[in-house]
This record gives structure tokens, sequence and C-alpha cells, in this order.
């Protein structure tokens, strides 16, 4: 989507060798435009996915979630990132790595808001090592639910879980895929060679 | 707001006295029409304020968040619950104490999201011992940013963070504002005697 791919050459930041930030639009302060925008390319790339829900953890995920779930017209769910009492007595959960920050954490979501008749669409900001979408897929799965679709604003194609998901047979949509990011210089997968 | 008030009547589940949970429809599963009324209703409460911000704490508080912001047409900024290695040297930071978890902790913004020129509508899911929002104004005052107004989803009036906002001179609307919740039965502070 070359409206998100100018927009990542022009605000986002590049760190070192294989790090974009894109923290002054998209996850720590939001262009709502911009996520709307998005949210509407998911809804069309999905239309005939047959989605009742949207999925996506929390916290970076949760508003171009909820704007894509807006337009979909279906429910939007976040899965937490610890288990806290608030959820209940009955919940799903996965242990998801956080190669960011060397971290593991258990994801929950309660059961109340998932089950086998439900067709998802998980949505995140990021796609880079799959650890969170391989949380997400492993609550559907706990659910019985069925995935319908895997969106992701921003695809880190150099790293190993866009292709873990496409092998699994996921119908996966991402609006940036980045090729590269060296010296410097952000190549996505769409620009020429 | 009738709507929000009945909603919440209907969905929400009572839990002893004191709490209501408001997770399938507010701040685990969302219902994304629902909360963009909210936005709308928040946006021509404070079209006067000159908003050049919408600021709201991760997680609960970001769907409603930027869906006001995308109706006042500013940026959406969130606050992170934590202080880790990709918020950059250069950052605000408050301690805010959680009541429901009984835990402390350091709430976060890059300096480079809020400053002096802002004025900055908070935005959040819930008000109630005041805790989150304590931590956000200081945030604000610490980037010598205004408050330009408060708004919440739900306001739990029988605690003290609205009365304590309210004597600080800051401008609190709430959506719902509850009086009781007693024996399974919500009053809210709209309902006659």
């Amino acid at each position: 989507m070359k409206l998100l791919e100018d927009r990542i050459r022009k605000d986002g930041t590049v760190i070192g060798t294989g790090i974009v930030k894109v923290d002054s639009f998209l996850n720590h302060q939001m262009d709502p435009v911009l996520l709307d925008q998005l949210a509407a390319e998911f809804a069309e790339r999905f239309q005939d996915a047959g989605a009742t829900k949207v999925l996506t953890i929390e916290a970076s995920g949760i508003a171009v979630a909820v704007l894509t779930a807006l337009r979909m017209n279906v429910p939007a769910v976040y899965a937490k990132k610890s288990v806290s009492a608030t959820i209940g007595k009955e919940y799903y959960t996965a242990r998801v790595h956080s190669f960011t920050h060397d971290t593991d954490c258990d994801i929950a979501l309660s059961k109340a808001y998932l089950n086998a008749e439900d067709r998802v669409l998980l949505i995140d900001d990021f796609l880079a090592e799959g650890e969170a979408m391989r949380g997400l897929t492993a609550l559907c799965e706990q659910a019985g639910a069925e995935v319908a679709g895997i969106g992701v604003c921003v695809e880190k194609a150099f790293q190993p879980g866009g292709k873990w998901l496409r092998e699994k047979g996921c119908h996966v949509e991402s609006l940036a895929a980045i090729a590269s990011i060296d010296h410097g210089v952000i190549t996505f997968c769409s620009d020429p060679e």
C-alpha cells in the first residue's frame, strides 16, 4: 500500500540494521486518519473472509483493530498481556516471547469472547518473528475458531513470521512489506529491483 | 448518556458491591459501533476545548481515544505502562498505583509527542480512584502542556477520582456516572431519586 510505504519512508526512523521505528504515527503517537485508511484497506482485502470477529493483542494493535472492526461491523477483542483477576476463571492462554524486550509473557483471552463458531481476522501493527501471531493463532485453536485471515500494517519480510503463517495456510495481507533495512535505507518488497 | 447507561444495565456484570464489569463491550471485547458513538459524544462535548492532542494510557483507553481523535482530527498518543528500550532516552514518567491489581507501575511517554504548545484531551474508559488520570495529568505538567479536558466513558462517582480532578479545575465529562452499585443494582447519577 503506497500510502503506508510513503509514510514509513517519510516519518519512520531507521535504527542500525533491521529496525525501523514508526512510533510517530503508528504505535505510540497515532495518526487516526492514516490508521482509518489502513483499516479501510483491511476491510476491503478481507471483505470475502466471512470474519465474525477481529482479534488483536494489547497494546499497539488495538487502534487499527477497532477501526477495522468498525468498518467490518463485527466486534473486536484484544488478548491481554498478562493473566489478571479481572479476566475471570475461564480463559485461553498462550506463551509469547518478545524479541524486542527478550521476555516471555502469557497472553490471555476470556473464553466468553471466542468460540468454535467464530471466524477470526487477526490484526496487528507489526509482523516480524511472528511470536504475537503464533500466540493469537494458538488462542483460536484452543477455542476451535477458524482463522479467517491475518492483516498486519508492517511486515518485516526478512524475518520468518510471515513465511511461517503462509506455510501454515493462512491468508496473510501486509500493507507494507519491508524487504530489507540496510545502512539507513528501507527497501520494500514492492520496490522495482 | 442514556445509550451507554442502558448498555451497562443490559450487558454489565455486577460483582459484589462496587464492581461492574463491562468487558463484553468496552474493555476486552469491544463493540466498535458503540465506541464510535461514545467518541462522537466526546468530540461534541469538547468541540470548543481547542484540543491539539488526545492522550490515553494503554491498553483499555486506546480504542475510544483513537476514535475520538479521528473525529476531532488530532493525533492520539498513549502512555505506556512500562519504560522499555523502544521509547528512547527522553520521556516523561509518573508512578501509577493500580487498585485493581494492587501494583505500582511507571507509565512513560516519549517527549517527542507532548510539549508546551499542546492542549490535551485526556480520554479513558474508567474513572474511579483517579490514579490513571493522576498519572496522565502529571505527564502533561512535565511537558508544560495544558489539560484541555478529561473524558471518561464510565465514572464511578462514589470513588474520589472525579471529585479530585474537578476540584483541581479540570473540565471532566463522564458519559455514564454511577452513583452506587449495591446488591446487584446499578444506580446512575442521572436516575430520578
